[in-house]
């Protein structure tokens, strides 16, 4: 089914279109004319794909943060630590994940849709997180009374903070990873 | 000199315009069309205040978080805990605040005018903390190995990040000050 892989290839480039503007301007600077010269196409094409705008913005968040799952999906086991370093805006990649993220933020506010996206995608993260804390706590890695749904939340939070204050200059990335470590240092057997 | 006030007092009106306009629909929905609207004066009006969009949206950045500041300034010494549950979106004015601070994020790592009214904000409350928690140390509340300056930038992390977490629904009010209070258990003397 050729027609149909074209379509749906079609509408990944454009929804990646959509993720670069954004990521460098915002949502402000997404207009139909900005994605189709950004994706290399006619205004016309774009409309074929996407019925409206917002159908477009909504596709675009479906993808959200695959990136990091590429990233961390390494053969050997993850490590916590690791895994919260990759969410930090440290690398070009992970930079372009948490402006996306931040850029759509208002957004999903607004659009239960873009909502179910961006909570779906939290969700397998803390999971992973809860996972890994659970494993390296019974490996007694951690402290043996560690909630690990509780300290993943936690952990996810101050990444997310720590995240932002990267991208506005508040802190070093170094600093950043200096104060993941001043937390896992305290939850640490 | 009333006419320097009314000059004041209109950008103030418009300003407050656009951030009502941001906290409910992002940047994207501050148009001049807009403003005009929600400040109920004409776009001429709009225009004769501020030279251009960007002029508008720099100075409405001018004044982010001084509700907070109003909020916290309390005849008494506020508590640590205290001004961390108060930057948690838990009410109106707290909400506002923090979906005008996210509507602006992308904006602010643009414009460097726009970040540096963004680093003095967070600079001022950074210090505050810090010097509640060098206080509060001091009186034996804390561990007395607490480094404030470091604590200070990672409960302010954890909270930005449990704000946005509490926004998007992926926590309650009430779970975010658990953790808080979990965070806050591990530094108690």
């Amino acid at each position: 089914m050729p027609k149909r892989v074209d379509h749906e290839h079609r509408r990944q480039q454009i929804a990646a279109a959509v993720r670069r503007i954004a990521a460098d301007r915002g949502l402000e600077g997404v207009s139909l004319n900005e994605v189709a010269a950004e994706a290399g196409i006619s205004k016309g094409f774009v409309q074929h794909y996407f019925a409206s705008r917002d159908d477009m913005l909504r596709f675009a968040t479906t993808t959200l943060r695959s990136g990091l799952e590429e990233r961390i999906a390494t053969p050997s086991e993850p490590h916590v630590r690791e895994l919260l370093i990759a969410l930090l805006p440290l690398d070009e990649a992970a930079r372009d994940d948490a402006l996306v993220a931040n850029a759509f933020l208002m957004r999903a506010l607004k659009d239960p849709e873009i909502a179910g996206h961006f909570r779906t995608g939290h969700g397998r993260l803390r999971d992973a997180v809860t996972a890994m804390l659970a494993a390296a706590r019974d490996d007694g890695e951690f402290v043996a009374t560690l909630d690990p749904v509780s300290e993943a939340a936690l952990l996810l939070a101050l990444v997310s903070g720590l995240g932002d204050a990267v991208l506005l200059g508040y802190q070093t990335g170094e600093e950043a990873i200096a104060l993941i470590d001043l937390h896992l240092s305290r939850i640490t057997a």
